[in-house]
């Protein structure tokens, strides 16, 4: 039994904003050299880097000459996305309606600069189809460059990127295609090299790395000169992104992407994370007043024409009725629950962009909480979380 | 004696490059909330963050909410100077001819986007003076941003900055002016507010902190609406610099900023700082093929107009008749000694724009190498980098 008065045990359901930090490996010693520098302390530096890097691209399966170490994931979508101003030519940049917050204000910097930018639409699911794809293209005719993420931070939503990419690659002139692949690493099955994108976006911390290190996979296509990047600073990670590089934080990354992302452990997780999920959205859809979001989430619709997981098992919306879903996360952080209202980035916006492009109406866009569970949390978290719930409904 | 053969000590001179992680402290337990939650994680995340920002605004003696914590001094370089296009109005934006490449490339990346720019000359010390500043102003007659380093990276030259802001403050329309003290916090005197700059960059890892965490200081000028920036991410650290914050960089670069660039330890340091160097320099001047570059810089000829030294005692510029800078790098390197060529983020060019913006001539650019001191090097460091010069110089 939870209460107020004794001391609380916290559970944490926002991995989704950050993971607690419980992969952290000791700090490396003896690496302080600037791997740009020509010296043995340079060069070791160097060489741990490098091996970082070599770490990462296994994990994802690419070569290692495309993967670039940034300070994160908004910066990885910043760099993808503004090479699109040093491109030769015209061509139209366009995002779906649901990306992340960095990608937004992009897309904002752009038009800003006046250069030409465009909105794919997404379905009640909060998902660009291949519906929706082909009526963007066929709206602007001059899309040079798009921007899709593979699993929604506020929803979960899963978006079917190989059938995006049978699309794009059919295009001329070519597509540039981002893909913002921050909440799916680690958490859903993913297949850079596979789909055949041209970008991706990592953050570390969303996979109980430290703050402050992510990578951005970038290809240099067939046929296309190497990608020119808004801001070189001072030419590392290849002319892609300037900074001393980050040494600890890229071994950080690199024992975070072994230790998660691989395809073996992955699968372990999801399993375990799925059927925890399943539980306690079976739970939540039996309580009247709960709406899941988007409603037509449910255990029977789970499944994606290409035969994967319509949504994250990591991630839930939710509302409750004429609970406003700030009052929801107060009540239950009292009781010793985090959980969020949208995303951490956007949280103090009271907007729900994302909900709204869905479609979802505005008294339930209000009510909507995000609890997002990882790696460490268990079945039992799950009943002391509707435990909660069920005490707050009595309250509120 | 030093041997190749034996076990080597190694004894560090680039410190300007990047410094020994000496201040690094544990990573504290519990701060793995996103400061932008506002459940009980995030909260505490939020004051932890807070905390560091009011640590080093005490430090440099500004107000808390002009401090923005970046990943360093390249982002923060590039923000300031990015912000410039997102002004209202035309305007040109220059920068000595001795900033570093973040700077440089910052400008390249104007030009490229049809923004107007201009160069401040440096006199043949590497540093800008009112009546190089006077004559930009004068030769460009638009200039509404300028950025101007503190501490060359290369040569250590330091520029007397309160004479420039006597020339700037008169300009109307105002003008911005950005400073770059990377090479100065924690080793020569800033006075952020009595300059009255309107921004500034620092690093923590030249001062002993972890890679990836440096802050920008930007003020909010008078009678100036608030600073926009190119790019807000999820618009973090007030709609300055998105992305998730990097609270454990944070609390590492407070920590490192209270150690060493508070004025009290910074002057303590750099009178002994001043002594190895004296010595340093007073030894190489013996040396018949040694050339101090510049060749004035001598102890004699130290003192500026306002009664500062002309030059950092933490950074030396120095070459060797006949032996390319990287050939004599080598060979210490090999002895046991990390100096380098030039600044570690363009080592991999072979040109050396600062020492030509100063006028040095070509043989002596390339038998340029930098030895730079920090917070641990010893009178004992000293004695035996000049007798493995001596050794080096038998040879070559």
């Amino acid at each position: 039994m939870i209460t107020k008065d004794s001391e609380i045990r916290r559970i944490y359901f926002d991995w989704a904003a950050s993971a607690p930090d419980i992969a952290l490996f000791p700090i490396e010693p003896g690496l302080y050299g600037n791997p740009s520098s020509l010296h043995s302390e340079g060069r070791a530096a160097k060489l741990a880097l490098e091996d970082a890097r070599q770490r990462c691209a296994a994990v994802l399966n690419v070569p290692a000459n495309t993967i670039y170490f940034t300070s994160g994931g908004t910066e990885s979508n910043g760099i993808a996305i503004f090479s699109a101003l040093m491109r030769r030519g015209q061509g139209r940049i366009v995002a779906s309606a649901a990306e992340h917050s960095s990608v937004r204000e992009a897309m904002d910097t752009l038009d800003k600069m006046g250069k030409p930018t465009g909105v794919i639409a997404v379905d009640s699911e909060g998902r660009v189809t291949p519906e929706t794809l082909l009526k963007a293209l066929d709206k602007y005719k001059d899309v040079r460059f798009a921007s899709v993420m593979a699993v929604n931070n506020e929803t979960g939503s899963v978006t079917d990127i190989a059938s995006l990419m049978d699309i794009i690659r059919k295009q001329t002139p070519p597509v540039h295609f981002h893909c913002d692949i921050v909440q799916a690493v680690g958490k859903v099955p993913i297949d850079i090299s596979g789909w055949g994108i041209d970008s991706a976006s990592i953050s570390a911390h969303k996979i109980g790395g430290p703050r402050g290190i992510g990578l951005l996979y970038l290809r240099h296509s067939a046929g296309q000169s190497k990608t020119e990047v808004f801001y070189k600073g001072g030419g590392q990670e290849n002319g892609i992104r300037g900074g001393t590089e980050n040494i600890q934080g890229a071994i950080a990354l690199a024992n975070c992407m072994e230790m998660y992302a691989s395809t073996k452990t992955l699968h372990e997780n999801y399993e375990s994370a799925k059927a925890r999920w399943n539980k306690l959205i079976t739970a939540l859809s039996a309580i009247e007043r709960c709406t899941i979001i988007p409603q037509q989430r449910s255990l029977h619709l789970s499944v994606q024409s290409n035969n994967t997981d319509r949504f994250s098992p990591y991630i839930l919306q939710v509302g409750f009725k004429g609970i406003p879903g700030e009052v929801l996360a107060r009540a239950l952080d009292d009781l010793g629950f985090a959980v969020s209202t949208g995303s951490a980035c956007s949280s103090s916006s009271p907007e729900r962009p994302v909900l709204a492009a869905m479609g979802i109406e505005e008294n339930l866009r209000i009510e909507g909480i995000r609890i997002s569970q990882g790696f460490t949390t268990t079945d039992e978290d799950i009943d002391l979380l509707l435990d909660a719930i069920a005490e707050v409904l009595k309250f509120l």
